[in-house]
């Protein structure tokens, strides 16, 4: 059997659900799986659906063409359909913190990951022997103010090349610029070591412990123009007191940050999540 | 609109999602939900489905034959469907703590609970003055020994009368007999004050401090014949350290418990647990 | 015996617990309880410590002199002294919003709070009826903003009147005047339905919607001039999705609310939470 | 300056924080964090201490023979004194799985653990590159019913050579014996991967799939002679509904383990951690 993953949002109206379910079946198709939702301030319909087709006679370029004509076309959808075998050639971006670099890899390394890594591209050495520990293939792009401009175009020449579908900011300590968000809509992950919209920007963990707050989180979100102002798609926490020092909160943030873009990487991989006006849909 | 929440389980099969919302779609109704899933190792498929209807050509009762006659028996399906705007009717069983009482009476009072409260049953006469003052008939049956037969009929015989569709034991101090439980099956809903399936039967607290647990829980189910082993419904946790004495224990207990035992009655008012083999379906 | 709890800070120097251990020791006292904390950024210590002595040959009194002459003074303390036996009393301010109010009032009804409530003041007759089901005195004291400064001054007048020592607001929502706040500094505990410093102001449910944030939250603090942003006493959150609407924000809101609140004004009447430089110490 | 540790337990009487207190002052050092605990039912008094001296003149070998002398003996204590800045030795024991050995290598590699790792023993070759690209010396020892014994013996042997300090089990697939248990109490770190007591023994997690709960766990414990039953280090949980499979329940397991044990090995490295009656107590 193939699997096919369909996503689509629309202006809500009646039937869409009877008219997708119906669709699906007159083609011979079993859905697997169904979840739904309706923005009721915006009117707006959103479903991801599962569906298993039979195999020898599926054309998946086919599937989708009759799909458009029959479906989206008729309700207007925004909508996306993938093969499930196809796994998503995901880019690693890293700095100089090795936690959350150490975290993928040994998920990846042991197939909790449902994606393909062909690159880590750093603006600096420092990672490099862990890639090569894991035989990742490591690029190093120095990015100083001067060279900006171009260590991004190299950027997008490898990304073109390796065909990559997303990027994941594993701490990478840069400011990722217009082109590239363009370039990957709702495509980049960033994972932000606080509890946004609390202490967006330059040191958090600083500012909470200065606060005096008892609980630090981490955010992971999607890369906008706008700094850590991004579609949230996964957020956690973990108590603090009056006892825990900077030093404390870095360490205890660690794995938050690690859990929660883990979780946010894996959510996107399984094209589980939506966007919407700067908010997600994220299906169970 | 006629508003009318239909819960569904029978063998997984093909086009059973797109037999129903179909049939919904041919009744000129509109999905405003639709929440399904699949138990792969028993292939057996669930289903809860809201939908709206227009009022005026709307007869419940023929609705409901309908359904039956072109969708549930096709599929044999086993099938509940509910007038959404009728609110179901709950009896309270209490002994003498007043902790869950107290809070379901006040989110009672505040309308939080789409529900009827038409009467309190105890074995003491305690907590009368607290239903008093929330204005709720309250019925002092003892219970001994001697009149245990005799006074689940007086129970049974009150729960017939106000047409009592559900059972919330707030902290019950008695077993509940295999009687009222055939009459109310899934339909009696218990806190037990223990993360089960540890710690069942009496002072679960007592136990946990003595195993020296560092997180304590509580756990609402529905009563079967096996005591504290029926399905879950939903459990909370919260943290306890070595300071902890049984009396904090106690304590902190008593907010987990009433938590708890709120949402589970919140998902059973909404209809949205299903049962199947002494496990819970929940449904979002 | 006579049960009394010591709190200190000040500047961290040698010796300090060896002296005050060493001082209680010498009062024929036991130390049932120390725990101490070392700010290291501003050298500050903090130390709560609860002490038994034989009744008979003690006075409150003179043991507090002694102390200041022998160790308070030596070491340039802030500190306080209290007979654990003496409840605080506590005024309640409630406007419209009755579950934090239930949520206190069967708490201090079932003997779980360690405090007196001699009153609770509101600026809307609407709670009056829980109050008086309860037994406290209600004072309606109305406030607009031509009344506001001879309303607070009747409130003050109230407060002198029964001897209060630290007022709670249990969503009350007024903004509290600086004259308040100067007679009972860190001695006014509010509730704010945000997890502080996100969303500070009005409508913070509303702002967390439309951030579309993954986890809402509640913060106890110290009311100070600035709003929202005195010295945190306690927090929590509580995970929401896209299904949940403002509604169901506002409902599972309320029961961090309810928690965070007790939580808080628990810790505050064991005299577990000190305050400098606008964050707190809590000891356990 | 040197710091040193020193944790007590022994009979609660008077005086006991007094007299430990003044004698670190007589010895001109200086109390930098003081943690105690009163176990009233067993009437046993716990600390934990930390304290600076001057390096020059201090020889720690003589700090103990006078701590022992004028104190230990005095209140009859259980106690041990730790040089803060030796690092304890700490042997690996894996199997097969390595999602923990992953998440320990990396927080070692990055200096987060403070502790020295000579070696890891394993009865399965399958982890040796891991350890390899760490750096780590990996000693395959085959266990079998009929070599247990021999095998066990060359555990010993080489965790002597090694001065071996404590032992973690990070997913060690095989029982542990009565003669290591002896030679290293409460010094062998388990994980289990379920919330105990609830579902000792082997699959846990197919055990909760079968139970239906809500929340499953897992445990940090120290190993004894009684199988899931020692002393309880850490816990911690994560939800789970009815979507989730036992394939689900082993993934998110896997991030809860980890978690678990690293902070278990964390508590035990910083010797904060002390048995007593099957029990722990925590200093924070």
């Amino acid at each position: 059997m193939k699997k096919i993953t369909i996503l689509i949002n629309c202006k809500d109206s009646k039937g869409i659900i009877a008219a997708v379910t119906n669709f699906i079946h007159q083609q011979n198709g079993n859905i697997v799986y169904i979840d739904q939702h309706v923005d009721r301030e915006d009117n707006m319909f959103f479903m991801r659906l599962e569906c298993e087709l039979l195999k020898e006679s599926f054309s998946f370029r086919v599937f989708k063409n009759v799909f458009r004509d029959v479906i989206a076309d008729k309700f207007e959808m925004t909508w996306r359909m993938y093969d499930s075998d196809q796994k998503p050639k995901m880019a690693l971006f890293v700095s100089k913190y090795e936690h959350c670099l150490y975290d993928i890899l040994s998920r990846y390394t042991t197939n909790e990951l449902e994606v393909e890594i062909p690159l880590i591209i750093s603006n600096h050495q420092d990672l490099e022997p862990i890639a090569k520990s894991f035989n990742i293939p490591y690029y190093y792009i120095k990015v100083t103010k001067e060279t900006k401009q171009q260590a991004e175009d190299e950027q997008l020449k490898l990304l073109r090349e390796f065909e990559i579908d997303f990027i994941v900011l594993a701490r990478y300590m840069q400011i990722i610029s217009s082109k590239l968000i363009e370039e990957y809509p709702n495509k980049i992950i960033n994972i932000h070591h606080s509890f946004l919209p609390a202490f967006p920007g330059a040191k958090p963990y600083h500012s909470a412990f200065k606060r005096g707050v008892k609980i630090i989180g981490a955010t992971s979100h999607y890369v906008t123009e706008e700094l850590d102002e991004g579609p949230i798609i996964e957020q956690d926490i973990t108590r603090i007191s009056h006892i825990n020092t900077i030093k404390d909160f870095i360490l205890k943030g660690r794995d938050l940050e690690k859990i929660v873009l883990s979780r946010a990487l894996k959510l996107h991989t399984k094209r589980k999540v939506m966007v919407f006006k700067n908010k997600t849909v994220v299906f169970k």
